[in-house]
């Protein structure tokens, strides 16, 4: 079956194997490329797909809002390959806040 | 057992019980908060936490990282239930394009 | 005297003859290219800029704050442009500012 | 006169005067508060600035774009300050790009 965390944790594995020292070919893969570029090409591209996230909701483009996220998730997972993270990590953190309630959480964060 | 998928099919359904139409309570979460200001109070969290991931990244704090990828991700589900989406749709976007080569992938847009 | 007034309005008047209404050539400059594409393509910039200027920062160099700080204040120029407003504006809003406390401003806001 | 220079150079001084080296308060000054928790707090605003600043253009708001690029500048400002920059370091850099084409200006950078 195909789950979430079946992709998520697919396409983690083939982000690890394009990172430079697992031999990632910059010439065969643009994921390969953006890591072997080091951090701020793909930090950037987060910056700059979360702003296209924007734009596309403010279009309610219900087709771009899709794309946009992928793309916005895509690059974080970029990172966090880069950074030896796996998406589950990210998907435990979300696990943990689920038990606090969102305001207690937010109240929680020195803000 | 606890998937990836069933982590944010749940707060999926968590965030829907809280739209303002589904009777979602401003004064008892910070979910229906956001939901019931209207987009830009979540767009702007948007922008907002990417920066914050740029930085916790910069920093090369693993544990920031995580906390700040979650931040974007969960309130990237908040606009998605904002625009009757779902989490499911992006990670079908994402496991269509793994047929594809990332660099094809890229060419394939007009950027 | 090359005062910073002169500088942002001489872009600015150069920007307005880069609209697509005013003959801008895209093939001829890359501001009527940005400005023939609409919106879209000179907003992504803004948040690309940003996220650039931050990285910028968090590497503490003098030199990319400069750079970047100059690309985010330039296209925020080819924005103000393509809406008919003028950096002139934007500068009376901050002087009008000046006689409020910040704080004050900040309480002022709904925020 | 109130040339734009006199707004943003006053600016600068302010700001200068608000840094925790130069005895700011953060209790009587919202600068002040922003420069004495340091860099992310002042650089998220720039993440969170550009997203509104970006969410007023698609709202097309000349008003809300006039308001959202001097909360943009502003905190450009309050990180220059904080960098020991001024902004005419960067309407320097812009008057020194005004030379050169657009287009030869971004084929320059290794994009």
């Amino acid at each position: 079956m195909n789950t979430a965390n079946d992709i998520l944790a697919r396409l983690a594995d083939t982000l690890e194997s394009r990172l430079p020292k697992n031999g990632g070919d910059p010439a065969a893969s643009y994921s390969a490329r953006l890591l072997s570029k080091g951090p701020d090409a793909f930090l950037k591209k987060i910056g700059e797909e979360a702003t296209e996230l924007v734009m596309a909701a403010k279009d309610e483009s219900r087709e771009k809002i899709i794309y946009e996220t992928a793309d916005l998730w895509f690059h974080s997972l970029v990172a966090l390959a880069h950074y030896g993270l796996r998406p589950e990590d990210v998907l435990n953190e979300l696990a943990r806040r689920e038990g606090t309630s969102g305001i207690a959480e937010k109240a929680a964060r020195s803000e």
